[in-house]
């Protein structure tokens, strides 16, 4: 009985002290507030028939213990005997019940992953069967059951068959074997390399509950520029006990491998995909990783790109690259995430356009458990831009889609920018492979039945801050991410709405002003960062903060802009590099027509005259001035309609939320400011007296350093 | 109501999910269990009367309301109106009350951090005087009256006065600009330098509260090994912003000053202690800090130290370059730690006696505001040395003395090993300055008098692991540093007791095996790390893990233990290199006679033959052998205690701690083995058989790589 008090003690007060870190994510099974739909909740949840042997089942019968106790103040009463308002839960293996039940047949046939959520009869009496083919599609299940009500949604007649639509839905960390996180900003690596394998940190599971309960199936552990050690024996046991972690939430692990592993750790004089030695190299490799991790995911490549070796080292493709480590991973079922994002460091070349130049003729030369992993666009994880253009042109090689989740690109942990709309627009834009009609979506689903197999991958936000994202809104592009992977056609209003709920409240009032804030923050970005089309134009080092002018051998800006007197913008029409001949028709043509083209992508594939006249009515000037103006004015809205709810939300969540606003509201103005000044020196026009005038030279934005100094008068 | 009943709800069920990650530390706050004391102390805080209008008072009030809702279930009850059974909380320049009660002239009379709680009677009502000269002294009140409770001590008849006895009572955190943090186990830097100044975290607030309610009243932001980029003005804003976050928790900023700075970012052509420009750069770099952070704590400086810059550099003295920084800090009450942690790097000169040859004869020749900071040892923060030779030695310079709170040499943040044992015996060793009695302590506490200032320095554990410091008993570390730094002659028994109850449980049969535990735990690390005197025969490079055969022309751990066939041991005596000659009498004879050397130090000032016989009867080698066996079994005892617990500690901190009691013993035994099989090279004695016999051979131990393995089929 004491003991029983203090657990209760203990669950009430802990973190008394420190409400509100956010470390709780979407996952907070908070009590539910409105009394007659508690009591409708806890009518519905009766008892629970729940038998669980597996790991898998004991993860979800624990989630939902968790859950019916902070949503309803249940605990979770296990009885072997359905009651009418009950739930019985597990699949025909586990479960007698589910077996002899009438729905046996429609269980066994759903997608492993899959799950019914049913208002049913059984016996005479009215239930809720949560049923799966297997023990995760249980777990998805319940976490699904839960949601619906953190969302506050109606349990009668529920009717709810999900499959997840793309099968390897898999984070990308970028983490080093230092701890560092290349391009992270939330903190460190999750992984504790240092203790592991004997002492698993709790966070492990947590991370694994949070990816479970949006689908998410697979990690690869670390930084796609690998270092060939984590493939050495004293490194894959640290990874298996994190895959230990990870498994009773389907989680499988993955690694990136380095190309010239044979030769760094192996002792091999070469790394040549042709070389029997090497060939044999890579699959003693993955006999022994499996040995370790039975289900091993399989390896992500990053080869022949930014200076990683590759097999074009050896005058070899990428097919063959990838091809034998395939043949080494097939036998224990595992995949390569070959990656797309390729290109060659020389200025006479269109960048835009290298990727699809050296895979589309590879087309059909990969194994079959090989995807070809581009990024959404072919540049770089811009703040927008076009669709890959071998999305739909490759149907022959499986093709999985890189997202970036970590905001390398838009105001790293510090800007409130809802990814969900990012991600929705790459997935609905259309190739028009087979007609109109043939999104971006349907081409990654499709892989499933020419393939077998189809995924998708993003490169997450997490590290060791406590609230896991940096930013707390940086959480809701984990969860966007994670839900489009299980169905790409989901909407940004649809996605937020959800996050919003499990997060902050059900309260219309809180939730409009919020969803208001995450849906404008996207194109506000882009406003204020690259609007019209333009990209690359960031800070050389950091990728924060505007940098139009950097201009070095190595790398420049002007590659991207190409400003001068007479212009800006890159012509990649028919008379230019011609990227527009990478897309189908009549995309092809839209693009390729100044006048057609969407004004999003127009000094993407466009070179303008700074007086060329818009169809607003405006010079091109002027329209340029007016997206910069209207992204900072964008932010001053969301900083407006967040400061409203400071009665309505927790005051721990607000200030964080409010004083990066104010952060976000500087580097608006910076990158406004630094840009404009910059275009200006080409343009020669004046921004109009309208605005507010810049404050600075664009010589003291040059000289803002990173970290950088907003008392303005140190940079006179 | 509903926005209560909300607030209520968060509280309640924040971190249910995730409950007893340790973040809280040891500021729990859980309610009080026993009824009748539950009772008693909601008798003794009917009503507080406490006027807060400065930002010290309210972060005090803001303690309490959070202390007395969670143990006693009481919301704060604001009034002006004195209860019986009340409090009454304050300074008399705050209250009214206290300026008027007959305590004033007492409270006035006080250190400025320093406090009464008292049982009074005032206008015939009987309260709790919680009152203080200064705001500061009140917040450091309100915790001790709060740790009261959380201890369940009796809130009767209450006659306590503290003053801190020492002044300043820092963190060094060893944190540098890139987020790395040297020797840190935790995880990485909690100053998240990349959104300061604009972004500042909840969490500098709450490792301020956990400073403050030890009594903490200063951190240094960053590494010794300095980096001149921290005196920027970019950074300088950042820690600006950092110390508005700890001033109402009473902790000043201080920073590490890099002594080339004037020529790094200066832009002078030296750095010469002595010459007028660089004298002037201080003082403006001074001026400008001030004119961000006005309460500025001073440098912590690195000088002519394993490749740090210096004035030695210019042949000038440790002294000029400490005064010169110090004149620069003088006008605004600045002070400079100079650290006396200094060596050659050659091997013909005893290490050991080092920072005494260079310090010793520069007694006196410091200005008032500097302090000389010496280790506690004369090596390097080895699991035992003596106390360092300096303490008592400078009667005419204040010495600051250093403790390391992470555990570098001390098993990182695997091992379980408390140091408040290992603070309190530097801390009472006697130096015989004045004879006997002149404890370490007390030499420390002396400076007050002498110099009108003392201090004392911890290099700590923390970092942005959810539990701050990696091991949740490394909280136990931090804790004691700062009780020691309050009241330097405080027991381990008294500091572990007070933890325990303060984090785990008040109950006495959850105290006294804990305890037991952590009392045990420094001596069981000595045994089977370095025992009998042994010491830096650590791994080189990651200083965890045995290697006493490291031997290389930069360093060679035979300059520590000189094992040969004829002996181990440093010869340390008058007739060696007489290190032994910079302590007093009688303690220099003590040490310098084998028959009365203390055993723990044998090896440290001796060279001994392998057959010495020792006063147990044993041979040394047998002596070693026998220290080696029970550190490892002492670990062990420490696993079955801990194992006992299973039913009383949750099931989080349990797993954690049991799991990481196995790692410990795993390289416990790893260090046995090494550090006997290499020593028996020379020895060419057996282990005895009734010990169980190393299962590998000495290569295998030199091939353990960190991180290690311990699959044993791997490095046969």
């Amino acid at each position: 009985m004491k003991k029983i008090l203090l657990s209760f003690l203990i669950l009430c007060f802990t973190h008394l002290a420190f409400a509100e870190d956010g470390y709780e994510l979407w996952l907070r099974y908070h009590k539910i507030e409105n009394p007659s739909l508690l009591q409708k909740y806890q009518s519905r949840n009766k008892g629970v028939v729940f038998t669980a042997n597996s790991d898998r089942l004991k993860a979800a019968k624990k989630e939902l213990a968790l859950g019916l106790k902070g949503l309803l103040d249940i605990d979770l009463a296990d009885s072997q005997n359905l009651t009418s308002g009950g739930v019985l839960i597990g699949t025909p293996e586990s479960s007698g019940l589910i077996a002899q039940s009438g729905y046996a047949k429609e269980i066994n046939g759903l997608d492993p992953e899959g799950y019914i959520i049913r208002t049913v009869n059984i016996d005479g009496k009215q239930i809720t069967l949560v049923a799966a083919k297997t023990d995760i599609g249980v777990l998805y299940g319940v976490f699904h059951y839960l949601r619906l009500m953190q969302t506050n949604q109606s349990l009668d007649k529920l009717a709810i068959t999900e499959e997840p639509k793309l099968q390897l839905r898999v984070l990308d960390h970028w983490d080093n074997l230092n701890g560092t996180i290349e391009r992270g900003y939330a903190g460190y690596t999750l992984w504790d390399w240092a203790r592991l394998p004997n002492y698993k940190s709790p966070r492990y599971t947590d991370y694994a509950r949070a990816n479970a309960s949006i689908g998410i199936n697979g990690a690869v552990l670390n930084n796609v520029n690998a270092n060939a050690k984590s493939l050495r024996v004293e490194w894959l046991i640290k990874a298996a006990a994190l895959a230990d972690a990870f498994r009773p939430y389907g989680i499988r692990v993955y690694l990136t491998a380095r190309f010239s592993a044979p030769k760094e750790i192996g002792g091999l004089p070469t790394a040549d995909p042709l070389d029997p030695q090497v060939r044999q190299w890579w699959k003693d490799k993955a006999k022994e990783i499996y040995g370790y991790i039975p289900d091993f995911g399989g390896f992500l490549v990053k080869a022949n790109s930014e200076g990683q070796p590759g097999p074009q080292d050896y005058g070899r493709t990428h097919a063959d690259g990838a091809n034998m480590m395939a043949e080494a991973l097939e036998p224990y079922g595992g995949v390569v995430f070959w990656r797309a994002f390729v290109y060659q460091n020389e200025r006479h070349i269109d960048r835009v356009m290298n990727g699809y130049e050296e895979f589309k003729p590879l087309d059909g030369a990969f194994n079959k458990n090989v995807f070809v992993q581009p990024k959404n666009g072919p540049i770089d994880f811009q703040p927008r831009e076009p669709f890959h253009p071998l999305f739909g042109a490759m149907s022959k090689t499986a093709l999985a889609l890189e997202f970036q989740i970590t905001q390398e690109n838009l105001g790293h942990a510090g800007h409130l920018v809802y990814l969900g709309s990012l991600f929705e627009e790459t997935l609905q834009s259309d190739t028009y492979e087979n007609g109109k009609g043939s999104t971006v979506s349907k081409v990654l689903q499709n892989y499933k039945k020419t393939h077998g197999i189809s995924g998708i991958a993003g490169v997450p936000n997490t590290g060791t801050d406590l609230n896991w994202t940096g930013h707390l809104f940086g959480q809701a592009n984990w969860h966007a991410f994670g839900r489009l992977a299980w169905n790409p056609d989901m909407t940004s209003e649809e996605m937020s709405e959800e996050w919003i709920r499990m997060t902050f409240s059900n309260d219309k009032k809180i939730i409009d002003p919020i969803q208001k804030i995450m849906l404008m923050s996207r194109e506000a970005a882009v406003n204020y960062m690259t609007p019209l089309g333009l990209n690359h134009i960031m800070n050389y080092d950091t990728h924060n903060g505007p940098e139009p002018w950097h201009d070095d051998p190595v790398w420049s800006a002007f590659d991207y802009h190409k400003a001068s007197e007479s212009g800006v913008g890159v012509d990649r029409t028919r008379t230019g590099t011609n990227a527009v001949g990478q897309y189908h028709e009549p995309l092809s043509s839209q693009l390729n027509d100044v006048k057609t083209c969407p004004p999003q992508f127009l000094l993407w594939f466009h070179r303008m005259a700074w007086d060329y006249k818009m169809p607003s009515g405006n010079t091109l000037w002027n329209e340029l001035v007016a997206h910069y103006y209207l992204g900072v004015e964008e932010v001053r809205q969301m900083q407006t309609i967040w400061n409203s709810l400071e009665k309505d939300i927790d005051e721990e969540r607000f200030v964080h939320v409010k004083s990066l606003l104010e952060l976000q509201e500087k580097e608006a103005v910076w990158w406004r400011d630094g840009c404009l000044l910059f275009f200006q020196q080409y343009s020669q026009l004046p921004i109009p007296s309208k605005y507010e005038q810049p404050k600075h030279s664009l010589n003291y934005y040059k000289r803002i350093p990173y970290p950088y100094n907003w008392k303005e008068s140190q940079y006179k």
